[in-house]
């Protein structure tokens, strides 16, 4: 479609659903060189992610709609990895020429469809052709919580590793172009419980908990039979010993699950109260290490029998 | 360059040159999974542009530098059309998995200079690795001016409208990659002056007013002779007779000079004052005509003589 087809199609569209306009934050909607958002905490979270054909889905096999929901998820789930709370988004569309029109509906179907569960405003983006695959870009915004925003640098000696779901075996089941980002369990847990550090898992456990705890100066001991392996990595790579099955659980990657800290007597509330009682689907509270003193350099990452943890994860392979 | 080693290297530039922190606006720098900003206003303006290797710029013979700066000026451009203020930019990069990373530090420098420039806070991005062509995108931040907003909906029967600059001939020279968006003139024209409606120009003067008057619920009438024709095109296309110059400053596109109305009587201070006297670079103001109640459907544009206005400009082909 056109830049100006897009954008009408846009605009028809929150003008039947007014989650689309950000519950009156969009003060001036798609269509003009930029949108006006309201940001009445004076602070915004900002991110973005780019994903192609061919990297991040497969349009070969996977459908348009989700390579688009899986756009707006992954940034979703970065707002929840603040604590925060997702107000607008941009899309940026790079179409192949051939078949771009009903390409870029649908996978602009598939954003709109989870924005308006979220109430993430639409607040615009940019729709091009060319001869190359299909390339999302969707950039999000969003209001931090009360107190600021969650970052990875907070955790301390002492504090109490979580994750909020299962791991592993994302890509095999195609829960990666699925997934529910954990926004209203990020944002329980920031506003009832305290988190001292939070990531969400996308290049995998092991290797974004590193993350954490380069950031925080700090090092970890994990609990190998802790970590929940998702049941996916049993139904994609059969019947698994643990040291393979927790391989996958750390680092296949792209289970955006949030992997936080708190501080321990918090971790005694939590395990006391078990707030993802309440928690649907897979989303699940597994308490999987402890933040210590680093030894040497930060960022060590090893199980609590002394084994170092295996630097696994994703890496984008670049010359 | 690994998604790591893009955010180190962001981080030392913007530890090098405070510009880069926004004055102090980056209150979570990249690094984290999403940045945060300072918006003072408790309103931001926001936009995006998608420039794909081939379509936006050739690196066969451009620079990745100069591919970079475009993106983030394109998007300042929007900004100013806006009388905007911009804050900051969200990066995402599809590099080349061969000799993606040296290019993708290309790209990012003609980006860091230019934000550097504009005091633009780098809020981060996304990079990523693949085997199709550079592709870049730019998301802004920005503040709107006081009044609000400049839109493509204010011009009113009466309004005189004006451009910015001279037009056509821009990709043969490469204009459209060194270009100076007009963010001063903008800011300066909406404090001082009183716009009523603005646009920037990315697919040519004839397309683009044409969008102006259909917001606007408009028609205009053009003086042929006004319309500023750059000296770009006879340098590309050599010597032409007055209509064939015309089409090509009606039609090229991408000369993202702005496009804008006014009240007569702000008309006649503007020609008293021509506080474009003071103006840089191929920045000129010139009076190209009029706003006139549409006899039927908005967007008619036709010239003083009567003859209609050739529906040239910028469209993506797409099936």
């Amino acid at each position: 479609m056109s830049e100006l087809a897009f954008i009408d199609w846009l605009r028809t569209r929150i003008a039947r659903d007014p989650r689309l306009a950000g519950g009156g934050r969009l003060r001036i909607p798609p269509g003009d060189d930029a949108a006006l958002l309201a940001v009445p905490e004076g602070e915004v979270l900002c991110a973005a992610d780019m994903l192609m054909d061919g990297v991040h889905f497969d349009l070969r096999v996977d459908s348009p709609r989700l390579a688009g929901r899986k756009a707006l998820a992954v940034n979703l789930s970065d707002i929840a990895a603040m604590g925060g709370r997702p107000t607008a988004c941009l899309v940026s569309l790079a179409l192949p020429k051939n078949g771009g029109r009903a390409l870029g509906e649908a996978v602009t179907e598939g954003i709109v469809e989870l924005a308006s569960t979220h109430g993430v405003a639409l607040a615009g983006g940019d729709t091009n052709s060319w001869d190359g695959p299909l390339v999302v870009n969707v950039s999000i915004l969003g209001a931090p919580p009360k107190g600021g925003p969650v970052t990875r640098s907070g955790a301390r000696p002492g504090d109490v590793v979580y994750v909020t779901g299962p791991l592993g075996g994302s890509l095999p089941s195609k829960r990666h172009l699925s997934f529910e980002p954990r926004l209203a369990e990020a944002e329980l847990l920031v506003a009832r419980y305290g988190v001292t550090a939070m990531i969400d898992l996308s290049d995998g456990l092991a290797s974004d908990l590193r993350h954490v705890l380069v950031e925080s100066k700090a090092a970890a001991l994990l609990e190998a039979s802790a970590v929940p392996v998702h049941r996916d990595v049993g139904e994609a790579y059969g019947v698994l010993d643990a040291d393979a099955a927790l391989a996958h659980a750390l680092g296949d990657g792209e289970d955006f699950e949030l992997c936080f800290t708190v501080r321990p007597e918090i971790a005694a509330r939590l395990q006391a109260e078990r707030p993802d009682a309440a928690w649907k689907g897979d989303a699940k509270l597994s308490r999987i290490g402890v933040v210590v003193a680093p030894k040497d350099t930060p960022g060590a990452l090893a199980f609590t029998d002394g084994r170092p943890v295996p630097n696994l994860g994703w890496r984008h392979a670049l010359t």
